[in-house]
């Protein structure tokens, strides 16, 4: 069937999308087929400008319009306490969640030698530069619980403990918490996970 | 947390998709953070002119970059036979199987009283006027086996059966088959499939 090129176009750009296959790219195309121009060049406006408009914050390296971003420059959050992270959606949720004040730094990512990607391609010798003034009290690695996210926490604590990095033995490095997440049943818990909960447990 | 506005807006406009939930919407935007700009500009570029370049067939209104359509105008096509469809994809699935050969009818919908989509909404009423050459043989009614397609297949099958609209009596119309799919098990079928596949059986 010969498809009207713009809407094979659409469905290509749909198809690149992570997570985003030949089916939904279709139904999608066609569904705005059926949406006002207006919202069409409100959407194609959005994805022109997406960063084109934003910035990586030269400090945390989350994005922002602004640089350094709203969180590095808002002096009422603690400046004791650096949270590691692999995303800027990651602080998005944490933000949400809404009981963390201290600070971020973001690693875009995370070490995957299968993919080609070392420490260099990140953010993290972008670290141990921020901890020198010795305000730095906590940094608390919240990279995901996979086995790169585990090999980076493990990476970055290493260069961090490193006796050149730091001038001052008041740093605790803090992994954040595993174990089984709210709303679980035990029952249907792999084994690391419930592993980590006994080894986490907490004395009431 | 103060989101920049470019991401803000893309989350916006992906939100708005069908089948696209806010975790996937954030997604997306922050993947495409990380996609050369080019590429964003050709994304940008398809959503413009999605609907500048494409046309609705005056005859069996799908969609087209010419009017007629292609199929339409294709003098090797079979003249006899008209399939209804409710949408283009639709249309799309059809000549990917490649077995039929005939004309086509975009209803663009279905009947909906629920939502307040009646006949008059949709190209039902474009359809007889379209018989009236006496060259259409059969009808073949290819909306959803739902519950409004099959009421819109029902109403169609009225209409053309009213004596001022057709004056010819050699008008086949048919409804596509039900029964089990292929690749399917027999016991996980449903009531309905069960009960049109034994009444649809065939002779060997």
């Amino acid at each position: 069937m010969i498809l009207p090129s713009s809407l094979k176009k659409l469905i290509d750009s749909f198809e690149r999308l992570p997570g985003i296959g030949p089916k939904t790219a279709q139904r999608l195309t066609f569904y705005l087929l059926h949406v006002p121009q207006e919202q069409l060049d409100q959407f194609a406006d959005s994805v022109e400008n997406l960063k084109k408009k934003t910035k990586t914050c030269s400090l945390c390296f989350n994005v922002s319009e602004t640089d350094p971003c709203p969180i590095c420059t808002n002096r009422s959050r603690d400046q004791t306490k650096i949270c590691v992270v692999e995303q800027p959606l990651d602080i998005m949720a944490i933000e949400k969640a809404g009981f963390y004040k201290g600070l971020y730094h973001v690693l875009h990512g995370v070490i995957d030698p299968l993919n080609n990607i070392g420490p260099e391609e990140l953010h993290i010798y972008d670290l141990p530069p921020r901890l020198k003034n010795g305000i730095i009290s906590e940094i608390i690695i919240a990279t995901n619980p996979t086995m790169e996210g585990e090999a980076t926490s493990m990476f970055i604590t290493k260069l961090i403990r490193q006796p050149s990095t730091i001038n001052h033995q008041s740093l605790t490095i803090t992994r954040i918490g595993r174990g089984l997440p709210t709303g679980a049943d035990l029952e249907y818990a792999d084994e690391i996970t419930l592993t980590k909960a006994f080894e986490g447990r907490k004395e009431y």
